[in-house]
């Protein structure tokens, strides 16, 4: 069900031949209230794709009856007339549903630097708009029509006391969001005012998306989108909305994690014993963008010298002969020096779990990566996919 | 001739039994005078090998009697015992050549983690003193000694007005100077002091080696070392000093480039118009670290999308819709927008030169990178290589 899960939102996904697969590529979810109130989070890449430039203008009042997301083109760095395109877009979804194009989101996504073709998009819309429905399948479609390199559609849905949240994600490569390319449209029939809803999906976000990296690679498109139609009537809590909110995007970050481009493991790396968090994010993240470290677990080699050489760059605080480090339950480093013998250690499975025990304070965070692998090689040094 | 080529030095290179290929792993270099001038800089990864922790001691009055070398083994994260293995090495070295081991640097590279096996170091050092000899055979031995992964030795002379410069360096993954693991010797028979050496070195190897980043992964054991032995007689001023330093510096980097494991193309990128030189050197690193990027190079695919995305994740001043793209010659974007088609770039040629015009200043800085291959996923994931 993904988007139409919670009450008040219709969605279709239809083929506007953006995509030369000739496949769906261009989706439309509609809040049909009672509420509009809405929350969006935007990529941090200084280079913001002109979507992204309108989205941000569209969502600075907390409120929003539509989005529009594109694949087939990422609609970034294509000037005036990338950015007509996209607000003829939304003043095109806005015609159709009889709302204000200044309430109207649009995301793009696909290769950088190419014209979209307005004519194709737009007439896209109105066949999206005219086939939206509040059905499992047209949630489906819409999930599908968002996937580039995908393999999958990725959905989540979570329910609590009568109230819904559901979602839907894409996003491959170019995955580490602040960047190349994620987009989430979240939705819920909780009766939540736009300030809380921006407070929830910035608490949520923050432990969720922003703890994925899996390339390094910011995208200039990224996006993610909370709506609210408060259709349930009722009105959680910000705590109870904010943990059940902050579940589903850990369901769908885990989701982008293992259908990243190319990757053969999913690697969870757990920092423990920082100073602080940033310290432990930072050392995470760290380990998670050291092609060396990604390589040696593509090979199922527990080389834990990379991960420490990978700590040693970093500014967090610690010592590096009071570092332990785990690599799949088997501790290889203890206190910087070698502990238990590397080929005590499985890496054969896609889940690889590394603990980092910095053992300089309290603090602790888990980031989600991926191995370097061939078949990301291959996938990103195919002509502009 | 390399190390030797300057009077006053004499070279070894013998098979200690580090490396399990049976090949030359153990190099010495020592200065026979009349000076003993020398400075080091180190790997600014936190976490240092014992060699580095070793050298940093020796270094840091200014004089310097001889360096030991050896492949095989990084002795990193090896406590107490690897440290005793460094300062053993350096001992034995002393009696050896009759001088105080406090003035007897040590260099490894190799697997992080394990420990040497000293005894073999120790007859290796043995050996490498009573064969010491200032001829090319001596210099090329030492050259090839101290290789791990390269595929060729990487050496270097430059002569002026009666004084000669020159160097060794080994390197060809972990290469992003600061870390994994590039070792330089280089040897001159000008009469400049510790102080004088240490300038021209810093200004040299912050336009060379700091400019190199073909994998973005910083070494435990980076050391360049820089000896003077004075025997030319003759003290060039800093300025031309520093001149013939840089340039031999330079050379030793392309050649570290051009051998980067699994490298199919040698990337400049070359950033211009920047504000200041920080700047300058921000956004070619960014770019330089871009895996979207890398890939793209591997398959000649002239992506300037994802070179403008990885701009867009700096802190340097630009306006993303002022930005020029160039790709060997080619100007594929100008201001942000596409420019000429991206099918008149070939970048089938090894050496590929991406042109960045940031038009926010006066600075410029080239950043020297490797493409992202299946060769480098291959020779990494290999077992603890």
């Amino acid at each position: 069900m993904s988007v139409t899960a919670a009450k008040g939102f219709a969605a279709a996904g239809v083929t506007a031949g953006l995509k030369t697969s000739g496949g769906l590529d261009l989706a439309v979810v509609a809040n049909r209230g009672p509420a509009k109130s809405a929350a969006v989070v935007f990529t941090s890449n200084r280079a913001k794709a002109n979507p992204v430039l309108w989205s941000q203008q569209v969502a600075a009042d907390g409120v929003v009856e539509a989005i529009v997301l594109n694949s087939g083109g990422a609609n970034c760095f294509t000037g005036p007339q990338g950015f007509q395109t996209s607000h003829a877009t939304a003043e095109e979804a806005a015609r159709a549903l009889g709302v204000s194009a200044g309430d109207v989101l649009v995301c793009s996504t696909g290769l950088i630097g190419e014209q979209l073709p307005r004519e194709k998009v737009l007439a896209g819309v109105r066949q999206a708009v005219s086939s939206l429905a509040d059905d499992a399948a047209a949630a489906d479609s819409a999930a599908r029509a968002i996937m580039t390199t995908d393999t999958r559609p990725k959905t989540a849905v979570r329910s609590a006391d009568g109230w819904t949240i559901g979602g839907m994600a894409k996003g491959a490569g170019m995955l580490a969001p602040g960047l190349a390319t994620m987009l989430v449209v979240i939705t819920t029939d909780a009766a939540l005012g736009a300030g809380e809803l921006d407070a929830a999906l910035r608490a949520a976000t923050r432990v969720s998306f922003d703890r994925l990296d899996s390339d390094g690679c910011m995208s200039t498109n990224d996006q993610v989108t909370l709506l609210a139609s408060g259709a349930s009537g009722l009105a959680p809590t910000l705590e109870s909305f904010t943990a059940a909110l902050t579940e589903l995007c850990l369901d769908l970050a885990r989701q982008l994690q293992a259908d990243a481009e190319g990757a053969s493991h999913d690697i969870d790396i757990e920092v423990t014993g920082a100073a602080n968090e940033r310290d432990a994010v930072e050392v995470a993240r760290s380990v998670a963008r050291s092609n060396l470290f990604k390589a040696a677990i593509f090979g199922n080699d527990p080389n834990w010298g990379r991960v420490l050489s990978a700590i040693g760059t970093t500014s967090a605080e610690f010592d590096p002969y009071a570092v332990d480090v785990s690599m799949n339950g088997v501790r290889v480093c203890h206190a910087g020096e070698p502990d238990r013998s590397r080929d005590e250690v499985d890496l054969t499975t896609r889940a690889v779990h590394v603990l980092i025990e910095l053992h300089a304070g309290p603090a602790s965070a888990t980031l989600l990566t991926n191995d370097l692998t061939h078949d990301y090689v291959h996938e990103n040094s195919a002509y502009s996919s």
